[in-house]
C-alpha cells in the first residue's frame, strides 16, 4: 500500500488537529498504509527547543523574527522527517505547515501575506501538501475547550481573523483544501476527515 | 554629527572583526558620532539563545535550517537594534550580516547562492550596508590565533572556500566593499579600517 502522499491539518488553536491526526494515523495504519506523523513546532528536536524559546516573553520577538524561527523548524521537519518519509512512500500527516505562517503572521499579523508566501516558497523548496484539511471552528468554542474566559476575550478577535484567513485560503484553492465543521463531536469530525482522505487516496 | 550609516565587517572566523569593530566604535565616538554596535549571532537576546542551540550537535541541523535560524536572529537584530539606531541617525557597526549567510551556507555550503540571496532580500526587507569591510586573511593564519592544529586541518579547506566567496563578492560590488589585508598587526589593519570609513563618511 505504498503511496507517497502529504496531507496537513490546519486550523486555529484548539480546533482538534492533534486528536484528528492521531485517529487518522491509526485508521490508515489499520488499512496497512505506512504512515509518518509530524507536527510544527515540536516534531523535531529543534522544534522542541524552539518551543521553549517562543514562550519567553522577555525576548520581545518581532513577528517577522517569529516567522523565521517557525521557518527554521519547518525546514528541519522537511529535511529530517517529511522528505525521507515521502521518499519511502509513506503517507505523511502534518499538523500545521506553511499555511499556518501565511494565516497567522502573514494575514492576521502584520508581516504581509505576499511576503510570507514568497518566504515559504523558498523555505519549502516549493513543497505543497497534496491535501489540506481545514478544521473550521468558532474561536470561542475552540478556546472554551482548554482555557478561561479572560484568555478567550483576549485572543478571540485575533483568532477570528486567522479563521477568516484560513477559510479564504480554502476557498481560493478548492482542489487542495477540504473544509470540515469542527464544532461537532470528535467522532463526527473524524468521519468527514477519513472520508476526505480515502477519497483522495483512491 | 548625526549621519545614519550602516557599515558591516565580514570575514572568516578569527579575522579580527570584534577587535576592529570595538576600536572603530571608540574612534568614531571620540569624533562625536553617535554609534551603535551589534553583532550576529548574539547581539540580541534571541541571538544569545540561538547560540546555545547552534552548538548542540545532536540536533542534526540541516544547513538550510541553520540559515533560517541565523535569519531569525538577523531580523530581530534589524527590528530591535539596527533600524531604531538608523532612525536616530546613528552610525551602526555590525559584525556579520546577510553576506555571511551567502558566503558560508549559500556558496561554501550546499544551500545555493541564489537561494540564500533571495531569502536574505526578503529577510532584510532589502536593507543593504552602505559600506562593508572585508577583513581578508588566510584561514590557517586566522585559526592559529585561537585554535589547535587538528581544528585547522579540519576547518581550513572549508574556510578557503568561504574566503574565496567573500573576495568574489567584494570584487563584484566594489562600490560597497573594501577589502583589507587582515594578516597584519591590529594597528595596521585599523589604520586602513578608519581611513576607509572616514572617507565614506565625508
Amino acid at each position: 500500500m505504498r503511496r507517497a502522499f502529504f496531507l496537513t491539518f490546519e486550523g486555529i488553536d484548539g480546533c482538534g488537529k492533534s486528536t484528528q491526526a492521531e485517529r487518522l494515523k491509526q485508521a490508515l495504519t489499520e488499512r496497512l498504509f505506512p504512515v509518518t506523523h509530524t507536527f510544527e513546532p515540536g516534531g523535531t528536536m529543534l522544534g522542541r527547543k524552539l518551543r521553549t524559546i517562543l514562550v519567553h516573553d522577555e525576548l520581545n520577538l518581532s513577528l517577522f523574527s517569529e516567522v523565521l524561527l517557525f521557518a527554521a523548524d519547518r525546514r528541519q521537519d522537511i529535511d529530517e522527517i517529511i522528505n525521507p518519509a515521502l521518499d519511502r512512500g509513506d503517507i505523511v500527516i502534518g499538523e500545521r505547515f506553511a499555511d499556518s505562517s501565511i494565516a497567522y503572521q502573514g494575514i492576521a499579523g502584520n508581516v504581509g501575506k505576499e511576503r510570507v508566501e514568497r518566504l515559504m516558497d523558498i523555505v519549502t523548496s516549493g513543497l505543497v501538501p497534496d491535501l489540506t484539511l481545514l478544521l473550521d471552528i468558532d474561536p470561542r468554542v475552540a478556546l472554551a475547550r482548554k482555557t478561561d474566559l479572560d484568555r478567550i476575550e483576549q485572543r478571540g478577535p485575533f483568532l477570528d481573523v486567522v479563521r477568516r484567513a484560513f477559510l479564504d485560503m480554502a476557498t481560493s484553492q478548492p482542489e487542495r483544501w477540504v473544509t470540515i465543521d469542527a464544532a461537532r463531536s470528535a467522532d463526527n469530525v473524524f468521519s468527514d476527515v477519513l472520508k476526505a482522505v480515502l477519497k483522495r487516496l483512491e
